[in-house]
């Protein structure tokens, strides 16, 4: 396995208490705090002091009094108990600093000082000794180069991303974490103008210890956050993320995450064929998609989602309300909603009667969907409230989107009939609401933007239920056989020939061609009587892994005659176009019938591991490039909504697409080819290649097994 | 053909004059102006008089001054020349007035007054006496039920769609035509606040008269135009949208249109198979592709459009430069350049030389790009304008993105390097710039929307010179023979059957099959053994559409007996499954190998009339659902553009994909078909399934012409 984890998945519980007292601290130490306010000692200090309630205590060897505290020369003069230090020193005096801290028992530190792994050869060796200083003490770590982090709860202001000046961010259910400080800042200032109540924002840095994935770990379990926004360049500790990912849907909290890095990276997995198709940024996306954590595609779409979901509001269903005053934006509202797959239910007919008393007379807009009221003055005082909350209170919707300009009055209604309801609501502006934002009411200022929010919304609250997942159990007999199998393969061979592999699957439930390994041609003959219909025939030898190439395969052959001649014919043309070949034996196939064709197939992706791969098949399979991806262990269900999601659900919902009965083979075999990724970490690679499709059966008529060989290989 | 237009094509020289008085008017009259500044008859007049510089006559039978300006009873008292009036007016008294504007010799009027079209039968009614008054009398007019138009360069404010007390708009090169006046006020709004320049705004309602693609046509041909925005529900006369899109492209003035309604009409044109794939809005997006429209996926996306074009420049190249301080952010944006479609080459050496004068010491940003300068202090005074200057004077870039906060001394900064440069430049905000919407200096809040709008700029600058279209030039001769051989059709069939079919895309130049049609096994044969190697022999009847239904064909075939035997288990085959069919005859014809199908097909769809379609075929052509159109006429250059775009370009440059013969023998058959759909308006469906393809040829194999066969068919 090649994934790399500084914080493993069985963390110690010791660690995870320091994890606490680092981020949800009773006591703040702070080394370095100084009453300089135009430096980091004196800003993070400030910072700090106006926001914390409990205990703080500065430490500067100098002074005796920091902004008005007493001022300590060593943190262990100051004889409490302190559950986390603030370091704010140049990075040579960082790793003293952490001894000091470990001495005095302090569970965590936050490492704002910069010359770590980022400046240089130098830097990249003190951050080695920072690591293992941590390592030796227990002393948990945020940082370094970074930009600190925010508890808004606990009052931890352990940060310089906001100025003392600045007043504390609005307060809420949403939580930040990004490796990046200026991305973190720059996410930050968005979301504040969106009106997003920020709890926490947790800048990681260096990550030489805590990670994005492991700070999600911890935020995730706080009851004060219900919403997630994560941004990082590359993903330590993947376990931890699925992990992650796994209670944030079992906690009804959505987890958006926004990577770059994904065009390079992209780039350099391209080493092989198919590792231009499974590339890393499509692996992180299907990883993603398989735990039910949406990737944000922009900054913008990052915050849409966090807006739509900080109230903690649900869709009981995809239906939306278009409620508009201007057809053609109503009409602009509705499409992209529609495009976006929600539906747009009409009123009910009651409903609709109820409506009229509101409505100007005579009315010339729709109570279909959008709802236009138009432009017209409704004789009825109260009309806009009464409509508006007619909508959000219709059994007809289970969301509403509304069409506004930011007229006060009308922004004040918005707002009381957003509180008196609970279902979701997306407002639609010219340009962003100073108003809305602060009553926390999600307005977009673009149509798309909107609609593609409301289906998150509507996705999120109808996922399946989580429910534990059947966890793969090994059968250790089978994976004994496996085994064996695998060690007879010669150690100067890194690929199985076809009938090994065969031997192989069968083993795991995938579904394989009838085949017998013959010697000679009367061999060959008899075993092609037995199996009946028309044959392959396929020369077997490690030397020939294309065997097309080297004339070592021969279809549809019928009766006793063509299979001797061509017997003999194959075995002339490998000697002649394969002349170092040492051939193992001939493969006597049954020919099976092919309406379609798809390949399966297994790579170790560096950050995931096993990846298993579905796609279509046949001579276009380069041409097409339509492929799903899963990470194993993964169970049925979720084997056959990856089937379904071929070709926009074509494939099994398309005239000629797979029927029930091949859907439920297609998934034994991506299921087999699963378990056997995981039972045999020695295996680097696998391929179904063709899956032969029809009358109810998918079977492999080929099979590619390779072996990781180290430096043998 | 099924096109309407109320506004033909080629327009009379004094049509033309009116709608050029009608927008660009020396002298204006209003029916209806008021002292009443609460109604739409003070506001709009109050509106014309604070901008127009021109004679202003009010019309109003009750006041003898509006507004401080001598009123007139009716507009026959005015007695000097008028170019236009603006009617406000119930509609019940609009026709009488145009009647009394048209004896006045006014070239046009702005209809202001709802309650036609838009408010029930009445109003229907009532339009259609609008349509019947401007036709006898030649007025042009915009509306009715719209907000007006503004005029910013000629001082012409007839709308309602800014009140009197606002600014009057920033002027700029900027055009925008929105049928529906909420949505294009919605749209102007936001244009105001991203600093766009809107010199036009043209509300087009109910489209009597002008619509929007008249309206552009006239508008395109304006010197002060640079950039046209368009937002329509339905696309009225589509060939003058066409001929106005080519006009903007030989102009070098980007169009840019916003449609509404997609979802609905294509769940409309869902009716046959073959309509679900060719839906409508993928023919207007296919349509808008062909003729250099860019199609806005959002109204975010139309103004970010109309930022980076507003300026006028254009890019040499697909270079950008990404320049950050921010390491995230950076990435991000590189990121996101990529993956739309940008190159990201590095700074050449000498040139990052010339930087080191300007940055932090020691520097542990990047010189590589991104240009990272990162956010430690540098100690040169001028280090940000010379770092941004030599960005934007940099010869390894065609564009520059920047990352940037809000601070007002490094806006005043960029905004003097972008004035002092001609490149293109996007600079990343966290939330819109007042200051940067004020100099006109593009600028977006999301590193996507800055990345695609580069990329537009990029495709924009280097799309292919508008050369005058070789004209598609009907060969009489041929128009009359392949006519003579439909006539042959009898009256009561619609569908030819496959040699008839074949026979005439050989006149179209599409390569067919060599075949013999024959009446006998004899017949069968001796053709059989004339055409060589395997045969396929099909029956024909007008009867048997789909020959495998029926039995109705036989493939693979070789030797006198199989031919002889297939032959007669054929006809007694159609004879069971089809006893009512007439056989025509049986087609022996030539097996052409396959590597690859495709299909290529004609519909007509009731917007934009004939449409190609070239998509993979084979037996999985539903579930691929892979199809790029064309709308004839069209070149060999872009049909061999549209045949590189399948498959995201993999089908011409993919392993397998097609050969540089096989891809001209395809545009063939895609030019064919389309010359063929051209010529004869009275074939309503062309199938060419499948297309098969190897050794350099591209065949077709089967043929379905269907006629357009009104009542009788």
């Amino acid at each position: 396995m090649t994934i790399t984890s500084n914080l493993a998945v069985a963390e110690k519980q010791g660690a995870r208490d320091n994890v606490a007292r680092l981020l949800s601290p009773r006591s703040i130490a702070m080394i370095g705090a100084s009453n300089n306010m135009t430096g980091i000692g004196g800003r993070v200090f400030a910072n700090l002091a106006r926001a914390f309630k409990g205990p703080l205590y500065p430490v500067n060897p100098k002074d005796a009094e920091i902004q008005g505290h007493r001022a300590y020369k060593r943190v262990s003069e100051v004889g409490q108990p302190i559950d986390m230090a603030v370091i704010a020193l140049s990075a040579a005096h960082v790793i003293g600093a952490i001894e000091e801290v470990a001495a005095a028992g302090i569970g965590g530190v936050v490492i704002l000082s910069s010359g770590f792994a980022e400046a240089g050869e130098e830097g990249k060796a003190m951050q080695a000794g920072l690591r293992e200083v941590l390592d030796r003490t227990g002393v948990r770590a945020i940082g370094p180069n970074c930009i600190g982090y925010m508890n808004n709860h606990g009052g931890v202001m352990a940060n310089f991303a906001l100025s003392p000046q600045e007043p504390m961010p609005k307060m809420g259910a949403v939580a930040l974490v990004s490796q990046s400080g200026g991305l973190g800042s720059f996410i930050t200032t968005k979301s504040l103008e969106a009106g997003i109540g920020l709890g926490w924002y947790v800048s990681t840095g260096n990550e030489v210890d805590l990670n994005v994935a492991g700070t999600l770990r911890y935020l995730v379990e706080q009851p004060d956050v219900g919403v997630l926004l994560a941004f990082c360049e590359t993903l330590r500790d993947p376990e931890i993320f699925i992990e992650t990912a796994k209670r944030a849907q079992a906690l009804d909290k959505p987890l958006i995450i926004l990577k770059a890095g994904r065009s390079d990276v992209a780039a350099k997995a391209a080493m092989s064929h198919t590792a231009s198709v499974v590339g890393s940024a499509e692996v992180f996306d299907a990883v993603c998609r398989q735990h039910g954590v949406f990737v944000a595609e922009s900054m913008e779409h990052m915050i849409d989602l966090a807006m739509i979901f900080q109230g903690g509001r649900r869709a009981k269903g995809d239906r939306v309300g278009v409620l508009t005053a201007s057809g053609g934006t109503g009409v602009l509202l509705a499409d992209e909603s529609a495009q976006a797959g929600l539906s747009l239910p009409p009123l009910g007919e009651d409903e609709k009667q109820a409506f009229y008393e509101f409505l100007p007379t005579p009315f010339f807009g729709s109570l279909n969907n959008p709802v236009d009221v138009t432009a017209q003055p409704s004789p009825h005082p109260n009309a806009s409230a009464e409509i508006f909350g007619r909508m959000l209170g219709s059994p007809s919707f289970d969301m509403v989107a509304a069409v506004s300009w930011a007229a006060p009055p009308y922004l004040d209604m918005i707002t009381a009939q957003y509180n008196a309801s609970d279902k979701p609501l997306g407002v639609l502006m010219t340009v962003p609401s100073a108003q809305l934002a602060a009553a926390g009411v999600p307005h977009f200022t673009d149509a798309r933007r909107l609609a593609r929010a409301l289906r998150a919304m509507s996705d999120f609250s109808s996922r399946r239920a989580a429910k534990p997942e059947a966890a793969y159990a090994s059968d250790p007999a089978r994976v004994r056989r496996v085994a064996d199998l695998l060690t007879k393969v010669p150690a100067a061979e890194a690929a199985l020939m076809e009938h090994q592999g065969k031997q192989i699957f069968a083993e795991y439930g995938v579904p394989v061609t009838r085949e017998t390994l013959v010697a000679d041609a009367d061999g060959a003959a008899r075993a092609a009587a037995e199996i009946g219909g028309k044959v392959v025939i396929k020369g077997m030898s490690y030397a020939i892994p294309h065997k097309s190439d080297k004339g070592a395969i021969r279809v549809g052959l019928t009766g006793d005659e063509a299979i001797r001649r061509e017997y003999g014919e194959m075995l002339a043309d490998i000697a002649r176009l394969a002349p170092e070949a040492r051939l193992e034996g001939v493969l006597v196939q049954e020919m099976v019938p092919a309406r379609m064709e798809l390949v399966c197939g297994m790579r170790r992706d560096p950050v995931f591991g096993p990846i298993v791969a579905l796609g279509l098949g046949g001579v276009l399979i380069e041409i097409i490039a339509e492929t799903v991806l899963l990470r194993p262990p993964f169970g049925r269900a979720e084997a056959l909504a990856a089937i379904d999601s071929l070709c926009g659900g074509r494939l099994t919902n398309g005239r000629r697409g797979l029927t029930a009965e091949e859907r439920e083979r297609v998934a034994d075999i991506v299921l087999g080819i699963a378990a056997l990724a995981i039972d045999h970490p020695e295996i680097s690679e696998i391929d179904v290649n063709p899956i032969r499709v029809d009358n109810g059966k998918a079977v492999a008529a080929d099979a590619l097994i390779v072996l990781e060989r180290g430096t043998n290989g």
